[in-house]
């Protein structure tokens, strides 16, 4: 399983740099995309190829950055399950409704995945040391895989990032700075620090391999689904890279043959209370605008502008999808409905995306034959402030 | 893919019962084992057919006891990762220790195996209500899975049992009742109610099938390893029920000519604050006493006194195996030592694992060209409570 990556490439003006080097943002500011040889690929693997493979998203090897095997840093990710929501689906009306459940994974949220195969193609870089500001859940998985590959992390979050993640960052011996004040503030204080430290910056589409990372989510869809495409993928945008990731393998996909010409209708689904890119699109704009004072109970994807907005948005228009916000009792709800109706007890991201889709099915912009992939970021485990209930006692020598 | 399942039996006084209805206890009060067909599911199935399975537990149908397929309920579990620890395995001399993640499932924790092999089989009886106590990860697996079979759940739980179980298990939409007590006050109050309601007693081994799906740990790790045994399998035990799964497994595998005569040795860890299977074990004893005042960080494996304690404890007779016990201070630096050395942010209980595992390298009893697996039983971030850390703050307008 040889990777057929044949070089950076800038979407915005098309600069091309060697990927054998350590690349951030392209010159004009841009991040920068992973280019494969597909021709070259598409000779060498093909689905029926890839159905024996190991169950982790190093199944996709070829359409992965990594040049030699021996730098694959793993702890088992990926191949997470694509489950039905039958009820739901019933009960809304759906065509086929489809969780993709990215909580069974490590770290406990799909965040792994870029951890993963940016960590890895790190380490071939030869990489010492990353550096990253987080919200909580992307700072965890990376500075897990950082200590599985044995390089540094060093993070800045803002204390009031969730503690659960700030544990597991500390416990996998990152170095880790608290700071009063956004995620933004972290990314400032970074910027300012690298330079005396030359540390990678694994800051959000700061380096390219995350993205490829995450388009396995696209892959692994496709693939189980037998190869077909379903009428639509929704997800919780924050910074969107899962979203690009998609539709960049699903491109890819479409080139090597491997699917038709169709692609699913790409939706992002954000936060009421943080809502740039439902913003954005609903004037038809290129790029987003920073949202001020935002606030949502899911907190990975409160983030008021993000770097690869532009990227979202094409991948929106591109495939005739949409953006659209709910609110957080919507969310809170949906977290509740999934978990009680269906057993999928997952994060409110992914709980958001579930009540998109029944406005979206309600609307009728999702037709009654069509199949919806639900994709859900992270397990509910991971957020246990998000619920609150008062519960009866029995006394001890009762009964129920 | 059809069970062979042919009876459940008493492990002490050998009578049998018909699978095909609900049973508990013997009559003699011992908990019952399944008994398969081993000689017929021989001919069905081998290792090359399982190959191509499925990466779920479900691809060991035929030795599982669901008849009808259309009964499994499922969100994905198992065929979890089994990772090599290069590092800390040089670092103390071992030959070479594996790591068996049983965090990365539904739920966190490898009672999801437990809970969807024992929902299913629930299912296929007709069960319409399933009621348990628990100290929160097993009442949480059975929450979610009953909530996906549509069965409803009672728990009982005490009251200092973990809030992130808690939430879990009321967002499953289970009945719970807090009870200020233990869990064995929570098992006596279930008892008296059952009566009155004829709800499934769902305790542990108080069922038979729970046994069943932990059991695929040990078809799991054989399977990863190659169809080869390793030479020590070590196991955090609480109630044991994974252990005597894993024998099971093993006699089965021994039985239906997949692997050789040669077992693992099978090695029950437990906390010094509650070791009653360590303390039978020193005497040779068949059956544990109830441990008092028992105590320890690790709270899975907080259980005084087993319901099935005489079948631990000969599978570790049977086996040349063992019992030990680690301190909570072993524990916590395990798990840190992990975290940081290995990238694995494991539970307490899976970090007890290796705090023994340590010292049985270290005096010997494992040798310098011995393989062993740790087994871990659960997530990390499924304890936010059992790690505390000061961090330092850097200036909004600083650098670090």
């Amino acid at each position: 399983m040889k990777s057929f990556i044949s070089a950076l490439v800038c979407p915005k003006c098309q600069k091309r740099y060697d990927h054998r080097e350590i690349r951030h943002l392209c010159e004009c500011g841009s991040p920068l995309l992973v280019e494969y040889d597909l021709a070259g690929a598409g000779k060498q693997v093909n689905p029926l190829a890839i159905k024996s493979r190991p169950a982790s998203l190093w199944r996709y090897a070829e359409l992965l950055p990594v040049l030699d095997t021996s730098n694959i840093v793993t702890l088992g990710e990926g191949w997470t399950p694509l489950h039905t929501l039958d009820r739901l689906g019933a009960q809304y009306g759906f065509g086929t409704l489809y969780l993709k459940d990215e909580g069974i994974i490590p770290t406990g949220t799909f965040k792994a995945r870029g951890a993963a195969v940016g960590i890895s193609k790190a380490k071939e870089l030869g990489v010492r040391h990353v550096a990253m500001p987080t919200n909580g859940n992307a700072g965890a998985a990376w500075s897990v895989y950082a200590a599985r590959a044995g390089i540094a992390a060093h993070i800045l979050m803002p204390e009031d990032a969730p503690l659960i993640t700030r544990n597991e960052i500390v416990a996998a011996g990152a170095e880790v700075h608290l700071v009063k004040g956004l995620i933004s503030d972290c990314g400032k204080i970074l910027a300012r620090s690298i330079p005396a430290h030359l540390w990678y910056d694994a800051s959000t589409l700061k380096e390219p391999y995350r993205i490829e990372g995450k388009k396995t989510m696209g892959y692994e869809i496709v693939e189980q689904l037998g190869w077909k495409v379903p009428d639509v993928i929704a997800y919780p945008a924050g910074g969107g890279v899962g979203l690009i990731g998609i539709y960049k393998a699903l491109k890819e996909m479409r080139e090597l043959g491997w699917i038709g010409e169709k692609l699913p209708r790409l939706v992002a689904v954000q936060a009421a209370g943080c809502a740039p890119i439902v913003e954005a699109f609903q004037k038809k704009a290129a790029e987003s605008q920073f949202f001020p004072n935002s606030q949502t109970v899911a907190f990975g994807i409160n983030v008021p502008k993000a770097l690869g907005d532009s990227l979202v948005l094409e991948s929106l228009y591109e495939t005739g999808g949409c953006a659209i916000a709910v609110e957080d009792t919507e969310i809170l709800e949906a977290v509740l409905e999934l978990a009680r109706t269906e057993g999928c007890f997952i994060c409110p991201e992914g709980a958001a995306v579930f009540a998109a889709l029944k406005k979206l099915r309600a609307g009728d912009w999702l037709k009654a034959h069509e199949s919806a992939v639900l994709l859900n970021t992270g397990a509910g485990i991971k957020y246990p402030g998000a619920l609150s209930f008062d519960l009866p006692y029995c006394p001890i020598d009762g009964s129920v």
